[in-house]
Formats: structure tokens, C-alpha cells, sequence
């Protein structure tokens, strides 16, 4: 009976194996497939990210040019590995993150490595007994402190890389068995290999397609106030229209963007670090106010809480009959309306740097209506009705006036991004290609929200008889008095 | 007047100056104050941080007695430096990470070793002129590849440093100047200097005072939901008490508690990363159901996310009117209340490694409360009332119906990791030892919580006479019998 079991057994294990190797093109294949699917979908969601695989590349064969050429390896010797190694470790996707770590390792080699001398040269005056301890003793301390130093949250965003460098320069020079002269002499080597490898990198990353961090900040941020925008828009008829058009969720890729809201406070912040090390480029100064940015990101992820809170109500089969809930129903859609096109208006200023428009018309009608629907409320004509009915668009309305209030929040932040980075104020004839194609408001949309107002233009010149002058402003006033729309 | 001004402002700079110089010892006091109290309080928040560091100078200093030790020297020579290397960069925090980094380096380097070698050997054979081309091309190739690896969202999580020291590693080795059997010897000395770096730091790590990864996400997990479970105990009295007692914001921080779940998704998924690395350990298998804590924090954030909402109701000033609203106001307290004990419930069985009873009783409290309140709605016995007081109470109510499916939600969750990962099934005296003291329920309440069972255990001995036998239980049943409660 055992040996009939153990037979079979056996007998399974063949037929599995053999199913397996008959199994394995085809599986491979499959797999093939797969992997070149993810590769392209890799490519195509961010194309910059071949060509930071390229970028890398040629660093990379740029600083190896060194042990190729006879006399600069002569100079260098083994040392020049070290700018390989620079290359590999400090090449990051952005441009930030590449100069934050270069300068780390640049630093915290130079100020481990005199640190270290200093520390050889100490322990060998103790003598021959005496030196291998004192060193015990350095290592230990310098590693143990410099990683507690390593927890302090401040210093850990931007300063970690350094760190490590630092315990490891300080190590390895102040183990060495070298005189100290020899390690003068390598560590003059080490760190121009090191500056070299280094700047490599910085000048591949700045001058080859940079990908900026801090571009990618004031994106990120000016996406997710239009993803939020783009849910609210539609949010209003979406619950009001019903249970039967909502099964078709086709193209409601706009019900679920908000999602990725939620979970960006750690991007966020990081690329907030980077760009913090970047130098000036294009529209963003060397300054450019990015604390800010977290600000919007805290208050549009609030807003992202209370709108997952509300797609709840989407999927509720508890709706409202529309009899009674008309007046309700009508002042919902608009302040969810509204609210989602004062976040849309939003994004695009930042998008195009140009401040928003103070008092932003959407928000006012949003808020407008929240007004309406309190009073409306409050009118108590409001008999004989289901109250389990209510209940759901009770909840409703109430989320919508809590947005409406977020979203003014998010607006007083924006304006101040917008006073702190100087963006410019609107102008009104702006070019549609300065305006992304996925803005969602088009040219004219941003020319008709804009009231009609008039500029006018002073020249002031050095004040020699102050009535005259008076009188040829006034004059040059009406001159130049012109009503732009 | 110019140089009056000019004088003035000199005059400003240099009583600046001297304020400057004044302050400065106050300054620099305050300073270092300030940093001595962020020291002990980084310090008090994880003791396990100090562990660390001395871990680190530890590992470091053992690793440098290849420099001190004169044999051992010899044998290595400078190639002892890449276990010094080795032990700065690969240990960290916890054992899963530093079993991963070790793995990851020890096995890259010996991968793009060999291919390095062979890379090296193919651009031999081309010649002096082919040789730089075909190697600068080999590197450039590999670089470009492996980068554009490194954005595999699967493979970042898991082999990232890996992928940095192939490129740095095949690097390195092809582009050496040195003859085929310089490098053969030149990489086993390196990568036995790695692995005698790498297995110092996997070593120390797991042996002296280990920080888990595996543990953390554990006890993070259980942590975020009693966070929720406190906020939900106290919410339906800090709710309907109104705002007289709420002013009293003292040591009402289990309002707060629940926002640094909000934002957790980072830290978990990290964990769990590092935590498939780790061999078993304590409570915990090799494969350990590590996903199944992701999916409990998903919906924890979830529920995260209502109580967001519903927390900015605790400061509206809108409140229902006492007389109305007192049977609503019962029914959401009791729901509220239920919720949280259930999570905290669920929270204590995480932290126990006990089943978690089924039904759960607060579930069940709080899933009848629920119902109690829908038809407490549509009894319809509601005239007279002011609306805009009760959308408020109406959206808290439909809130925590919400929080009552996704409690419920967690619950499924929660006994799905017990089957998982095998959880024991409830004894009923827990040792109070292993309740942790701010689990918050005490080792009576938790007797008190479970139904008086009967526990009947039966001694089984090999059946020689049936009848005798079963005889034979039927005694010992009475013997044992046993009411614990």
C-alpha cells in the first residue's frame, strides 16, 4: 500500500515536471511578453527616464575616458576608480538630487579626510602600543555619533549621503597603515577624482535634458489641485443623475484621480528637499519659495479626505427623490461645480505662473451657494419627508460646504505662493502654447472669467516743477487710460 | 546728505554687529540647548536609535582589526578597505534591510565580477584600437540597461542597491587596466572582503539587541488601529457633550492620534519590503503573511480618512438641540463607542497573536446601533425641526454608518492575517506580561469581554476496551470541567 502511494507520488511529480518543461516556451514566452509590456509602459508613462539611462551611460563612459588616456591614468593611478564609483552612487534623476549629492560627497570627503589625518597623526604619537586603540576608540565614537546625528529628521533630508561618506572617509583614512605623507598624498588624489567624477555628473544632469525637481513639485502640485478640480466638476450631476447612467464607467477615469491625492505627502516633501540644492532655471529662481508648495499639498490632501468621503455617496444606492430635493439637488451641483473650477483656475495659475484672479469668481459662487443652501434650510418647509431620504444628501451637503471651505483655504494659499515666488500678474492675451494641452481651460475660457478692468500706466520723471508735473500726469493718464478685456 | 546717509548705515551696520557679538554667546547657549533637548528627545522617542549607533561603531571597529592584525593584512592588503566599505554602507536600522543590502551587494559584485571579466576578455581580443571602443561601449550599454531597470516598480523595491553595484562593479572591472589574471585575483579578494564585511554586519545586526522590521510593521499595524479606536471610544461624548467641555483640550491627544495614520502608506509598504528579508524570528515565520499587513493598512487609512471628516465636526459650532436629538444622539454614541472598542479589540488580537473572537461583540453592537438608527429615521417622527442643525448631526450619523462598514471591513481583514499566519486561538488567562502596557485594555476587561465558556479537554489513550474507555472519559469530563471566565 506505502509503495503504491510512493509510486504515484512519483508518478505525480513526473507528470507535473513534464507538464512543466512542455509548459516552459510558452510560459517563457508569456513572461517575455509581459516584461516588454511593463518596459514600454515604463518608457511611456516618463520618457525622461530613458533618458536618464542614456544620460547615466554617458557619464559614465565620460569619466572612464581617464583610464583610457595614458597620462591622466599616470597622474591618477588606481585613484581614478574612485571617479567611477562618484559617477555610479551621485547620478540621480533630477537635477537636485544629483548636486545635493555630489556636494555631500565632496564635503564630507574633504572635511572626514582632514579629520582623519588629524586622528592618525594623534594615535601614532601614543606609540606602537598605544596607536591601534586610540584609533579603536576614534572609529567607534566618530561612527556611533555621526549616526545618531543621522535620526535628526532636519538633517537627515538633507544631509544623510554626507553623513555616510563622512564615517567612511574618516574610517578608511584613519585605519590606514599609510605615513601620514602618503596620505596626503592620496587623499589629494581621492578627492580631485572625486571632484571630477562629480562634476561630471552635474554638468551631464544640468546641460543633457535636466529634469528638474522643483519642476516636478510645481507640477505635481498644479495636478492634483486639477484632479481634485476634475473630480468636483463632475461630482454634482454624477450623484444627482441617478443610479442608471452611473453604471457606465467607462470614461470616468475623472471619479477616481483624486486618488493618488491622498498618498503624495512623502513625494512631496522629498522633492521639495531636492529642489532646495537647485540652482536658478527657467521660471523658478534660485529661492523660489517650495516650503509653500507643501502647504498647498497638506490642504489639497484635507481636501482629497473629505472628497473620498463623499465618492462614499456615490456608490450608495440611497438617493434622494427628486421631487422634493430639487432646490437642494440644484444648489449642490453648483457649489460642486464651482468649487471644482475655482481648483481648476487654481492649478492653471500655478501652471502658468500668473497670480489668480482675488476674489476668484468660482469661489464666490460657491460660496454663494453654500449661503443659499443654509438658508434654505433654515426656511424649515421641509414636511412629510423621508428622513432616511435626507439623511444621505444631508451628508452630502454638508461634505460640499466643508470643501467650499477648503478649497477658499487652498485659494489663500495659492495667492500667497503667488506673492512670495512674484508670479506675474494675469496677463490676458496669454499664448495657448504657454497653456498645457491637459489644463483643461482653454484660452478663452481664462479671457471671458477674467473681469474687464483698467490699467493705468504712470511715467514718473524726476520731479523739477511739481504743479507742471501734476498736470502732464493727468494729461498722460487720459492718454494712456485703456480698457483691457 | 548721501554721505550722511552713507554714515548712517555704517553707523547701522556696525550696532548691528555689536549686537551680534553680544547676543552671541546667549545665542549660541540657546542654540545648544535646543539641540541637547532634540538629542534626548530623538533619543527617548526610540532608545532602540542609540542601540544603532553603538551597533554601527561596533561592527566598524571588529571589521578594522583586518587592518590591525599584521597576517591578515598581508593577505588582503588595500582590498581590506572594501570591508570597512562595505559595513558603513550596508548596515542599517533594521535586520531586513541589512540583510537585503548585504545579499544584494555580495551577490551584484559577483554577477557583474564575471561579467566584467568577460567583458574585458571579449575587448581584448580587438586589438589595441578596438579594445577602449568595444569597452566604452559595453559600459555605456550595461549603464543604460541597468538604470532603466532600476524604474521597475518591483525591482526598486527589492534590488536597487543591487542594480547600483552591478553598474559600479562591471564598471570597474572591464575598464581596469590590469591583466586577466591580476583581476581574477584583484575580485576574489574584493569579494571576500565584501562578504567578510557583509556577514560582520548581518551578524551584529541579529545578535545584538535586533531592531525587526518585520516586528515594527506589526506593531505599527496594531498601533494605527487602536489610534483609531481610541479617537472613536471618545468621540460620541466629546461630540454631543457641546463645546463647554471640549475648551478643555488638555489631554484629549487621542483626538489627534489618528493623523499620522493618514499618511503611512510609505513607511508600511518600505517595511514590509524589508521584512521579506528577514529569517524567522520570535512570534514570526520565514514567510510570514507580510502583504496581508498592506491590506489591513489600506483599509485603516481608509477608515482614516472618515474620521478625518467627521473630526471636523468636533469643532463646528453648530450642535443638535438636547431635547431633539437625544435618542439620535444614544444611538451614534453607542455606534461610536462600538467601533471603537472593536478596533481596539482587533488591535489587541494583532499585538496578542490571538484569533479575534467571531462575531466580534462590539461589531455586532455597532452594526444593530447602525440599524437602530435607520429606522429611528424612517419612523418619520421628526416635525418641527430646525434643518440646519440637523444636516450636521445627519452627516455625523452617516459618517460613522460609514465607519461601521469599513470597522467591519478591517474585521474580515484582520481574521483573514489570524488564518494566515496562524494565529492562536484565544487563551483566556493572558498572561498580563504579554499585554502591552499601552494596549490600553486590561487584562481584566479582557476577561471580562469574552462569554463564560466551558472547557472540557479529553486525555486520549489508545482504545484497548471501547466501552471501558468512553466510560473512562465520562468520569474525567466531570474532573475536568471547568468554568472560566
Amino acid at each position: 500500500m506505502e509503495m503504491g502511494s510512493g509510486n504515484n507520488e512519483k508518478a505525480g511529480i513526473l507528470t507535473r515536471g513534464w507538464r512543466w518543461m512542455k509548459d516552459l516556451p510558452k510560459n517563457s514566452f508569456a513572461k517575455g511578453v509581459e516584461i516588454a509590456r511593463q518596459t514600454k509602459k515604463i518608457g511611456q508613462d516618463d520618457p525622461r527616464r530613458v533618458i536618464h539611462s542614456l544620460k547615466l551611460g554617458l557619464a559614465l563612459t565620460l569619466v572612464s575616458l581617464f583610464y583610457y588616456f595614458q597620462p591622466l591614468y599616470k597622474n591618477f593611478g588606481v585613484s581614478a576608480m574612485w571617479a567611477v564609483m562618484t559617477v555610479v552612487v551621485v547620478f540621480e534623476f533630477s537635477v537636485g538630487a544629483t548636486i545635493g549629492k555630489g556636494l555631500n560627497r565632496g564635503l564630507a570627503t574633504f572635511i572626514a579626510g582632514a579629520l582623519g589625518v588629524g586622528a592618525h597623526y594623534l594615535a601614532s604619537m601614543t606609540g606602537k602600543v598605544g596607536e591601534p586603540i586610540f584609533i579603536g576608540l576614534f572609529v567607534f565614537l566618530q561612527a556611533a555619533v555621526t549616526t545618531f546625528i543621522r535620526f535628526f529628521p532636519k538633517v537627515k533630508a538633507r544631509y544623510d549621503y554626507g553623513l555616510v561618506i563622512f564615517i567612511l572617509t574618516f574610517s578608511l583614512v584613519s585605519i590606514s597603515g599609510f605615513r601620514t605623507d602618503e596620505i596626503l598624498d592620496l587623499a589629494h588624489k581621492r578627492l580631485s577624482t572625486i571632484l571630477v567624477g562629480a562634476s561630471t555628473c552635474v554638468i551631464v544632469s544640468i546641460f543633457v535634458c535636466p529634469v528638474w525637481a522643483g519642476e516636478d513639485l510645481h507640477n505635481l502640485v498644479a495636478d492634483h489641485l486639477e484632479k481634485l478640480g476634475n473630480f468636483l466638476e463632475g461630482f454634482g450631476e454624477e450623484y444627482f443623475a441617478g443610479s442608471v447612467e452611473t453604471e457606465f464607467k467607462d470614461n470616468k477615469s475623472f471619479l477616481v484621480g483624486y486618488k493618488s491625492v491622498l498618498n503624495s505627502k512623502t513625494t512631496e516633501e522629498n522633492q521639495a528637499n531636492l529642489a532646495r540644492w537647485e540652482p536658478g532655471h527657467g521660471k523658478f529662481m534660485y529661492l523660489h519659495p517650495w516650503e509653500q508648495y507643501l502647504k498647498i499639498g497638506a490642504l489639497t490632501r484635507k481636501c482629497a479626505c473629505r472628497i473620498e468621503a463623499l465618492n462614499s455617496y456615490l456608490n450608495s444606492e440611497i438617493k434622494a427623490p427628486e421631487e422634493v430635493f430639487q432646490r437642494v439637488q440644484e444648489i449642490c451641483t453648483i457649489m460642486s461645480k464651482e468649487s471644482g473650477q475655482a481648483l481648476k483656475e487654481l492649478s492653471l495659475a500655478i501652471r502658468t505662473m500668473t497670480k489668480p484672479s482675488s476674489p476668484n469668481r468660482h469661489i464666490v459662487n460657491s460660496t454663494t451657494a453654500a449661503q443659499n443652501l443654509e438658508s434654505l434650510l433654515k426656511s424649515g418647509s421641509w414636511e412629510d419627508i423621508n428622513l432616511r431620504r435626507l439623511i444621505s444628501v444631508a451628508a452630502v451637503a454638508s461634505l460640499l460646504i466643508d470643501i467650499v471651505i477648503s478649497v477658499e483655504d487652498i485659494a489663500e494659499s495659492v495667492t500667497e505662493l503667488a506673492t512670495l515666488a512674484k508670479f506675474q500678474s494675469p496677463e490676458l492675451n496669454v499664448p495657448e502654447s504657454k497653456i498645457p494641452s491637459n489644463a483643461g481651460i482653454s484660452t478663452k475660457q481664462l479671457q471671458v472669467q477674467d473681469c474687464p478692468r483698467v490699467i493705468i500706466s504712470i511715467n514718473l520723471t524726476p520731479a523739477t516743477d511739481e504743479v507742471h508735473q501734476s498736470q502732464f500726469q493727468d494729461s498722460n493718464q487720459e492718454a494712456k487710460q485703456n480698457v483691457q478685456v
